[in-house]
């Protein structure tokens, strides 16, 4: 049988996860050597493609590809770069057919977000509006939780794990200081679009009650007075509140406190971060002593604490995407079936890739408490499962130990090209 | 055998390990319980033991008690209240001996850092100045690593552990994506009057090689143009740089970074945080695409990743507090004495309480690379056995299952106490 060269990048802001998928990836390309031939990884995502800056997965052992299942990063690079349209940059698609050509590669496959899903759909387009023949399979992955048609998006799980972990173990260390030191504690979560990331912080009380006491989400509208009397609610009764806040947390008109934030609480100019906002305000309304935190990527690269069935479900998609190649699929993406809540139970479909590029999934009305601050039943009942299982990477003189990979570069065939 | 009671309180920040020692003081009462009677827990501190506000440790059952172990947080409370002189306010030290009497007790653990261990001698005095017959002994926490005497403290190595696993995970998020978006990345660690917490963070690069490319420590006075020139160098040769800063980083007058934070780099007033601070001066500075964390509580709260070597220390000196009251000492703390650094081996030891309280450990000369923004062969010889083993807790519906007590009161003999 005639074999053909796949093509494989990550795009976007990385996970905990993301090289699970490759990892998913690279192994179902090695089961099916007899079809696929080499695998060429591009670094730094399409500009690995454009640039024929690419990494010979052949160099790597089993044991490195199989470390990747259990390291962070991203491991043959991403980037943040949108192609246009084939009729605005036509040459760049024609940059990207000499150099699938010159490496006979066959089977494009891109692990990333919203974003990436467009660029993915774009490059599907190859083969109909340009002539080349190429599947391009999409494989998911965004903390977000924001693409569309999946159930929910690998990566998400294992921060949304992070999250909630974090929230327990803090709202403990405030709850035997409060009598005579911090009274509010502020952990602002990743997510500019959707609260999914924050939402999950409430997992962190079984039942809802607890803390944290709040959180603040993008999806409702920010109102100072009511938060502040929220927050003070709880320090009278408990005293202590613990608030979990999405740095998409936003006034009614849209403005993000973070840019709000660009005048403080003290009136002045900030460099942003939702929780030095809010605790500005605590200070300001309520007087309590607080601490805050941000986690920013802390949180997307904690494999350490990663959920076992986000890693599973990483590796299930990078290995689903590898078989829709192999049975003559193009623009699909690999997404997640929810087919039960308790057992959870999951499986995959193949969804058409046209109808996830470029759409945003919001948290539902009714996964959000009546009062705005927390989280219903329907919320924790669907975001419960996503943080089960752990799944610890091995450990090495007291740190987890990562794949280190040689990425040996194929050698150029081409001239150089200038983005 | 005529038994007496005892007390045994939390004091100043909590730990991710500071109910390890709880738990090793409990369970080394319940195994004397032919000596020591009941085990007395105050709530939040000294002040419990000031407003008669027991806990009554036998209440809670062994499997929660050896919850204990793994749970972050102190489970009976813990404060900030320092004790003036026995000769300033000797009422409030009548008061101590009009409670320990009413309840018998004759044994008072204190578990706490340098403040605490104040405390903790001056109620030591209570026999030889006020002739009420009572051994204290001081059982040692802080995630700062400042208490003398003692080769590390109980707190410091899962602290470390953290803040070193969680700049690796993040530096591999960084590398995979800094060809077009974040290059330099800054993590703010805890540590307002020593290094040691920052200076662990180098321990993520395995030879002091990569990442982190730099660490800013309170022992070296912050020079902006250097540590600009060095940010700069990092980033334009490998791609990205990796900062860990203390949040004790000062310049060379003391002023605090975080405290002329209220200068930010705008020239504007800030709400503190060392980490934005920095960032401010890259932006304005380098003009390089930036991040920043402040890990905060988080860091002393994650018990999930705790050291397995600081879980254990934490447990012994616990122990060793009892054995000390029973072996009739008084004024002394458990302190851990290094026998060998590799394979690092650790034995306990009696420190008078004398020599401990009120001093501090700063990080030794020595210990600090010559640039100053890393840590010497020595200093990594000395922090590494530190971080050692992994002690996870139990999960449980995806998150760590940590002990709940009953926290049932001891019923009040005395008229109330205004504190």
């Amino acid at each position: 049988m005639t074999t053909h060269n796949a093509f494989y990048a990550q795009s976007g802001g990385v996970t905990a996860v993301i090289n699970a998928s490759a990892c998913g990836v690279i192994e179902t390309c090695r089961q099916y050597s007899d079809r696929i031939g080499k695998l060429y990884a591009g670094h730094n995502g399409i500009i690995g493609a454009l640039t024929e800056d690419l990494i010979d997965t052949a160099s790597e052992s089993d044991e490195a590809i199989a470390a990747l299942r259990y390291t962070p990063g991203g491991a043959f690079g991403s980037c943040r770069y949108k192609l246009k349209d084939i009729e605005t940059h036509r040459s760049q698609y024609e940059r990207l057919i000499e150099v699938f050509k010159a490496h006979d590669i066959r089977y494009f496959f891109y692990n990333g977000g919203g974003d990436s899903a467009d660029t993915c759909l774009k490059i599907s387009h190859l083969s109909d509006h340009m002539g080349y023949p190429l599947q391009a399979i999409h494989v998911p992955k965004t903390v977000d939780n924001d693409l569309p048609i999946t159930d929910n998006s690998p990566g998400f799980g294992s921060v949304a794990k992070y999250i909630a972990t974090s929230t327990r173990e803090t709202a403990l260390d405030i709850a035997s200081m409060c009598s005579t030191s911090t009274k509010v504690f502020i952990l602002e979560a990743m997510g500019r679009h959707a609260g999914w990331i924050a939402a999950a912080g409430a997992l962190a009380s079984e039942d809802g009650a607890g803390p944290p006491h709040m959180v603040l989400l993008p999806e409702v509208p920010f109102d100072r007075q009511r938060v502040m009397d929220h927050i003070d609610a709880a320090v009278r009764k408990e005293g202590y509140c613990v608030v979990v806040v999405s740095e998409g947390a936003r006034y009614k008109d849209g403005t993000f406190l973070s840019d709000a934030g660009n005048t403080d609480a003290f009136g002045h100019r900030q460099l942003g971060g939702v929780s030095p906002t809010l605790a500005g305000m605590v200070k300001q309304d309520l007087g309590y002593k607080y601490h805050w935190a941000v986690a920013d990527y802390l949180q997307r690269a904690a494999r350490h604490l990663a959920a076992g069935v986000d890693v599973e479900q990483a590796w299930a998609v990078g290995r689903r995407a590898v078989e829709c190649a192999l049975e003559g699929k193009n623009a699909v993406m690999p997404a997640i079936r929810r087919d039960s809540d308790d057992p959870y139970r999951w499986s995959l479909f193949d969804a058409p890739l046209e109808e996830v590029a470029n759409h945003e999934k919001f948290m539902p009305d009714d996964f959000i408490r009546e009062d705005g601050y927390g989280i219903s039943d329907a919320g924790r009942r669907y975001l419960n499962p996503l943080i089960q299982g752990e799944d610890f990477p091995p450990f090495e003189n007291g740190l987890p130990k990562f794949a280190r990979l040689k990425l040996e570069r194929v050698p150029r065939k081409l001239a150089e090209y200038k983005l």
